[in-house]
């Protein structure tokens, strides 16, 4: 068994506001306990272990007590205090980031690694419904109500673009999957072939006019321009990404094609013939997706096609919540069943879905190999407890699509009526 | 406009038994009413014309009498008798056919161009959802239960081989939805393409075992085994298909690698590389897709992949009732997010939807084709209210895929732990 630590230094936790836990009212007195593990706190080890599948993991507690199910444990996980592995037992999804952040939990070895096991240990558990009816019961996103949205999205992307240029492509600045055709391209590669991927799904051709809900930091907005001559309108309610966007389409002279617009996707207004949204859908919630498919019918054009591209699940189910508490409020990620509800009221028609989920795990490997890179300035700009929390957040949704926990769909459609359809999905392909 | 009569003769309506309605009791006597049509007689036809959103086609009336809210109708419909008319207006989707089927009503031109010029006039008319409420109130399938769906699938398929081989193609007897990658495919190419591009989706490999759910003459089993060496267990509950499925078996020398079995799909046995069905969810009813699920968790491996290729719907309503009660019994096309319920509950992992519409058009086009040069032929086998009968049947089906009222989706999908996935669908296309 070969491990590696990943961190040396312990973190001064009492940097790490936002991404600490303060909910039992642990003080900085109580951690590093060193008091004995107790039979009570062994019995306690038993109890998180068996609750979440029984992975082959080795726990290590404050005073060096070894516990594992497996003769082979693949990581380690250090609990540094008796109050960390009761938060871990009330709520292991949800404290486990807070803790981890914090420096109070540590994984010695591949953080990756550790979360895949633990998540493929929940999968395969026969209680994995149960838990996650337990979790869903525990955790409610925050409502993306139109003031709601903007007070979630906000909390996530106007963090500060410089931070998201440390480690996304620096081609088109794409905060969502890449795609792969060919597994050895590079990040930069594997964004442009991703739009190019999304362009052609939507068959767009010069003086198409597009409208984008959701549009970051206004990387395919400005490639749809620029490559296939569409007039695009864009619509994001992130001013700290929209400032970003408006800059880089006056620089690259496309001002006049593409216009970036401050507002909520339900304020759409215009007719256009593309209707077009990558990774916006996880912070819509289920709840609207009706009134996003109003949306949609109200702005696309009779002979109009459209791409929704977002993360899913297979079955429906929450975003982690610590997830969903500290890095993405409001995210939800819904199965196929649950995103129809957009299209079958419209009699939308649906074309054509594709899975991408293992080209997510591979984009986010390449962000937190950047990141990592970057996690000293990153800590100087931030703190460890931000660094930490932010790795976890990469590794957590790699193991998440490498397991199967997470899937990414995208979904094209068309109107019912309109019979300008492609006879094969060839030209995709050339 | 260029109207051609299809049909000169009028039928011997009393040869027309299970074609012909009797639902009130209507004589001989009462049909080729010499009486001359009213003001009330037309105040019905102006009624009818306006329930199905006003199309632009003609009505004319058994004493000549024409009607049209159009200043260019399309196609001509007459109405022998006074009878008739009251049924269209009862119950236009349900008489309409039977009342075809014996002469009593007649489309002057191209039956597909009337039955398309209806259906869109119905979609765009704003009280379609109403429509559609008021037919699902009015029709409900027949059951699928194990007994049901025997009587169901016995009335349509167990008909005659006979009848089905001057239609179908001659290569593969395939009663389902073509492929035409290229739009100049004869209708052989395209169905032996379909299976092909449903092997491909499979990724199927020499020794893989397949089971088959539902598998009308046999020929994408024997495909599988001839052309990329799989073992497949093929399920299917009429007889006289099986009668010939075995048949070709023997003479094709794969009698050692394919196996017909006459039952349920619901009594599958064994574990297997791959599932497959192909046009049989159509038979299943969306009651029992939950089952359906259950089925395949049963009896798919680990690392197995699945296809399921379905007439659909863009959102949920009902089959033709006509259709339903006099050609398929206990048919149901679902919309994606009904058939979700086969996936979902098992954590499948939906990798690929493929929407196939016109190409169904299109298999139907050639279909109906071939029926018309044998039509002499099957009205001696049968008898002209039959023949009618199925004509109105394949017209129509081309009219539903045309219009987008039906849809085709191809799904493929395999467990959520399974990361055997190919990083494009370009395999597809080579």
């Amino acid at each position: 068994m070969e491990l590696k630590l990943r961190s040396q230094e312990r973190p001064t936790t009492d940097t790490a506001r936002q991404y600490q836990t303060n909910a039992l009212g642990i003080t900085q007195a109580n951690i590093k306990s060193r008091a004995r593990a107790t039979a009570f706190d062994q019995w306690m080890v038993r109890k998180m272990l068996s609750a979440i599948g029984d992975p082959a993991i080795c726990i290590v507690l404050w005073d060096g007590t070894e516990l594992t199910t497996s003769s082979a444990p693949t990581s380690v996980l250090t609990i540094h205090d008796r109050q960390a592995l009761l938060m871990l037992l009330l709520d292991p999804e949800y404290y486990f980031g807070d803790l981890y952040s914090s420096g109070r939990v540590e994984v010695l070895g591949d953080s990756t690694e550790f979360l895949e096991t633990v998540y493929l240990a929940i999968q395969k558990c026969a209680s994995k419904s149960g838990w996650h009816k337990l979790m869903a019961w525990r955790h409610h996103p925050r409502t993306n109500t139109l003031r709601g949205s903007h007070g979630n999205v906000t909390h996530h992307y106007d963090l500060s673009n410089d931070f998201y240029k440390l480690w996304l492509d620096n081609e088109v600045m794409q905060y969502t999957c890449a795609y792969f055709p060919q597994e050895d391209l590079s990040l930069e590669q594997a964004q442009l072939a991703k739009l190019h991927h999304v362009c052609r799904k939507l068959q767009l051709k010069p003086g198409d006019t597009v409208v984008e809900a959701g549009c970051g930091w206004g990387g395919l907005a400005r490639f749809m321009a620029k490559h296939y001559g569409a007039k695009v309108k864009a619509y994001n309610i992130s001013h700290e990404q929209l400032v970003f966007a408006r800059s880089k389409a006056l620089e690259q002279g496309l001002a006049d094609q593409v216009e970036y617009l401050e507002d909520d996707y339900r304020n759409m207004q215009g007719t256009y013939d593309v209707f077009v949204s990558v990774g916006m859908l996880e912070h819509v919630g289920v709840q609207h997706f009706r009134r996003l498919g109003d949306v949609v019918d109200r702005v696309l054009k009779d002979d109009g096609r459209g791409l929704v591209h977002s993360i899913g699940r297979n079955s429906p189910g929450l975003m982690n919540s610590w997830i969903e508490k500290r890095i993405f409020p409001g995210a939800y990620p819904p199965s196929l069943q649950e995103m129809m509800d957009i299209f079958e009221p419209h009699d939308f028609s649906v074309q054509d879905v594709e899975n991408l989920r293992l080209h997510y795990s591979k984009t986010l490997e390449y962000w937190l190999e950047n990141f990592e890179k970057h996690s000293d300035s990153i800590r100087y700009q931030f703190d460890e407890a931000f660094v930490r929390a932010w790795r976890l957040y990469l590794a957590g949704s790699i193991a998440a699509f490498n397991t199967g926990e997470l899937q990414l769909f995208q979904v094209v459609f068309n109107r019912a009526l309109s019979n300008d359809l492609p006879w094969s999905r060839s030209h995709l392909y050339q």
